[in-house]
């Protein structure tokens, strides 16, 4: 497929407001790890690609983990004695811890405090909180509320249930040639927070969009999960599915102004890896690679050593070295169109490369064929050779089975899509051939060592 | 061998006046890649050295490619109305497109221009340009002459001849006690360009002449052919021949006063790559190391996928990064007596490697042998000790027969000639053995590799 | 164990003035590579610790060398016409050429000045000298000596006797679970030098001492031996033994104020060189690791071809770096408490490496095991975790079976004893199961090759 080369004809303007408006449409929804938040996220991206959407019982064993109660949260305030709402839970959903037990009770200030969660250092802004496993209420609120509040009695309620039901997760499968997997999971467990969580979302949302109308190459996977529980919940339900996973990646906080920082996967040279260095590095904007470590979002576990899987995460500022991070100013003036669109556009660069990534045969091995001839070469002698016909002898030298076309982009220093339409020219020419289908699987023997893994453990 | 050591007390500065007398002999022919200029310059080389001329007829089949027909030209001018020559081919050989075509007819200047080449950013010099492939002619001529040209009709002649014929080449084989072979390769095709053809001519001959008189463990093979379709013609002719080659180097552009630069083999990491490395290491100019590109000279022929040999390009400016680059300001002033005697120098030194790297097994391997008693240390204690026995200690150290002479100079930081004399000392003291010829193969698995590349293709 | 915890709660500027104190007593000790000096320094060090003393004969054969005759003296000194004694080995042991034969005679200036040894640039410092193999008598004595010497006769006198013999050296052995060795080693045969030589003695007494009262996991071997032919006469009578090195240290010059330098085994990539490289970088001090090269201390014979053990040296300053190097300069006032105790500190954590580097297996691989209800997690989400779970995480994710302990510290950039911790937490929580042992040894290849050199030699 020629799918940057068709991304590249749209505007991308208009691509960014897309982008931004859906984030708009899903802010105000109080999502968390379970419940109708989640839910009618869900139902929200549903409206835009196909999306299965599985619901898996509380209780449910997920390795070492189970499947928690539904959480669901109707109001909560705190009020003072005069009965003004002094915290609002309609006002910003942040204001409750996030899983909150229901309460309901008056008690003095002092009391209270140990409830209440503020950020002094950002005193205007609200922190996210939560706790999902030990059962605690509380309040997040910004340091200028706390500070304003007299010692004095309050009402506090939060109408919350925390009750038997399901954990929610989404499922966008888009069939390609091969049952080979690309994997592109988010995490929609979020409340009101644009850049760590509905950047990706949206994101990964348009880029199955996009895919949905190519021939694929490959099979794509796209997950809509809570975090970390989710992923545990979809792994410990798909092990088969996982060992068909060939490349992956994690998409969040992909909508703010900084520079892209890509976190290699565990193995740290898998293709996904080579081939987001190389999309980064001639993206012309400014990018890091950052090294593997097992915390982060949801590689934490596609990278877990029974899993191993290629999957790396694709950021702009990494988390928690942003103030914003986990803040009320983590909203929607936080991210933005041009930096929604061009994140996409980053993805789909490394889907190209995954697409068009292969190996070819030159059929005539032996010193370089006639390009002149074929009119692949400039007539004139004693002059310089432009770059299209440079990247033809990179592709021609290099294609001796043992290289990819993204190894010749990488040894060469040139783009894929120049070396790509190099390789694509010669072989309507007939001067390449492709090796055929699985020769050109670099991380074949990786994917047969899981198997094993998976068996005996 | 110790043909470094034979070489460093010839006078350097009356190697050089020799090499520049003959290029300055060499100067004035006008070569092409098939004709009597070629065949004059090799008959020139043939008088220095013992040279096989091979003649392939135009029309032979040489892998993708066809010998082309053989140019010869007699004269070529452009005369104005008054029937002044305003470009004159006796004044400059550069001044015809190479391999143009006949022509004698009468056209306006603006009919005329779009056979012209000229440099405007160097108005005074003329720049060199070819049409081997695509029938044409041209006239090539420095700007200011453009310019001074009148708008009126002008007489153009060229009168060569483009029929069949032969495409000459010249090989001089030295046999050595192995029949595995170094080849040194130059293009010897070029008109009246001295750095880009004749310095790399000149010290190919000036190497031949040297190691003829010398007790040699390689067979060297030089060739001195026409650029890439003399390279595609012997290759083609010479395949078993080819396989024998352990070492090459293309030598061009080694005569202006630029720094050595050496191009790897496609390999990258050949004994020739590490052994030139080294030598520019130590040879006390500036110098750097470029990686393999399969644009160059001819060793974008030998380093092909489907020969693969272990070729690298020896230079001082780089093609195409000099402004003389293919014009007529690459004369005999731009070469130099010294950086001609130097260039000849550094091959003289890679050589010596290539001679004289191999294993030795320490014969002691117990702890370090008391050289004290052979005379081999210094007497008194506490002292530092010179880098002569420090040399000694590395070779004892490190000949454990998986370490090369070469490997122990790379990583003691000392320079092959050091290490060469003492593993000589410490052979004659009986301390080390030399390990059987074939033990040293570095490259041998990559020999036979392409015995089956080529057997299968 | 946990040997660096234990050693850290020790009074640290105690341990250096005990060190002190040791190399202090141990200072006036004409000490050389055979004699009573050496074996007086053995009887101090056996008032420590537990140490074997053997007397090998002169004469005996070692690889390539003899045991030499054994040295003793009694008195020197040069007299003036006048009987005043101009030089006097009673004022400092390093006045005498080491090893100097007997001589009682009276010359002229001019003659006995062969026999001189002075320092100009140092004309205050007496510089060390010696001369074990060449029989030859000679003085040392500071440069202003020399010149205030008028022309004129002089009496002199070395009353030394170099007889048959012995060379002794002494041994400590510290049995542990395994029979695999690491091997701490040290010369103990230079007079009067403090850091070149007695603060690798007093810092290996005071490890063994230390390491006496641990459980241990490996059996530890100290040597404090004449340098070269005490490391070859161990060498040639304990092959068997130097096989079960899996580990070692050569200690010296480890008192003076400079930073830390560690020179690497001929291996390079021993898991010595990595935990000390480990280790100097987590100790807060300037460090630099050195490549192996064969010329040093006893490294040069564990290191020789032969043994090729994994053996690397730790200094402060390199000998030979620094001017008061094999003078009179490097005295009790050149090496102080602190540096001793730290360098005491470094070999200790070390030791914790190698004693604690293991391969465990996360029991739980699919997915992260739920720290938060083995409250090894921080319960309140959305705030950053410290550095303790970080590591509980990093040992989690790499605990595959492929990854020591030091794997992991090293790619985490975290530090060992963070690392440990953390690993011995998980294991007290059910998490990780701790490999058997021997799948750990990263070397046993290597020590198995080594078994076949020295077999077929």
């Amino acid at each position: 497929m020629h799918f940057l080369k068709e991304f590249d004809q749209k505007n991308s303007m208009e691509i960014g407001r897309e982008l931004h408006g859906f984030a708009a449409e899903l802010y105000p929804i109080c999502r968390s790890i379970t419940g109708d938040g989640i839910r009618r996220t869900l139902g929200m991206i549903q409206d835009r690609i196909p999306l299965q959407i599985s619901e898996v019982p509380t209780g449910t064993s997920v390795f070492d983990w189970t499947v928690p109660k539904e959480w669901n949260i109707r109001d909560a305030y705190i009020k003072d004695r005069d009965g003004n709402k002094v915290v609002d839970f309609r006002d910003c959903n942040l204001h409750v811890l996030n899983y909150s037990i229901p309460v309901h009770a008056t008690m003095p200030l002092n009391e209270l405090k140990v409830h209440l969660f503020t950020l002094p250092e950002h005193p205007d802004w609200i922190p996210y909180r939560t706790s999902y496993y030990k059962p605690e209420w509380g309040f997040c609120l910004s340091h200028n509320q706390l500070t304003a509040l007299k010692d004095d009695d309050y009402e506090v309620c939060i109408d919350a249930s925390l009750e038997d039901g399901y954990l929610t997760y989404g499922e966008c499968y888009l069939p390609g040639h091969s049952t080979d997997e690309v994997l592109i999971s988010c995490h929609a467990c979020h409340p009101s927070l644009a850049n760590d969580n509905l950047s990706g979302v949206t994101v990964a949302t348009a880029l199955a969009e996009l895919l949905g109308g190519q021939d694929r190459r490959y099979s794509y996977h796209f997950l809509f999960i809570p975090g970390t529980i989710g992923a545990i919940t979809w792994l410990a339900g798909n092990r088969e599915t996982a060992l068909r996973i060939r490349h992956g990646l994690v998409l969040a906080g992909i909508g703010d102004a900084g520079g892209f920082h890509y976190k290699k996967s565990r193995r740290g040279d898998a293709e996904i890896d080579r081939a987001m260095a190389h999309v980064l590095r001639h993206c012309g904007d400014s990018s890091e690679i950052l090294e593997f470590a097992p915390y982060g979002y949801d590689e934490r576990q596609y990278c877990s050593p029974g899993f191993n899987l290629p999957v790396g995460c694709l950021m702009r500022s990494v988390w928690g070295t942003f103030p914003e991070y986990h803040t009320s100013a983590d909203n929607l003036d936080f991210i933005q169109p041009a930096q929604l669109a061009e994140s996409l556009r980053v993805c789909a660069a490394v889907v190209d490369v995954l697409e068009n990534n292969q190996r070819y045969r030159n059929l005539n091995p032996h010193c370089e064929p006639q390009l002149g001839k074929r009119n692949l070469y400039r007539s004139t002698g004693g002059e310089a050779i432009g770059a299209e016909i440079n990247a033809r002898l990179w592709v021609l030298n290099l294609s001796d089975e043992d290289h990819s076309l993204l190894d010749i982009a990488e040894r060469s220093g040139m783009s894929f899509s120049a070396i790509s339409a190099a390789a694509e020219l010669l072989r309507e020419s007939g001067l390449l051939s492709a090796m055929p289908a699985g020769a050109d699987s670099a991380d074949a023997p990786h994917a047969a060592s899981q198997t094993d893994q998976l068996r005996t453990s």
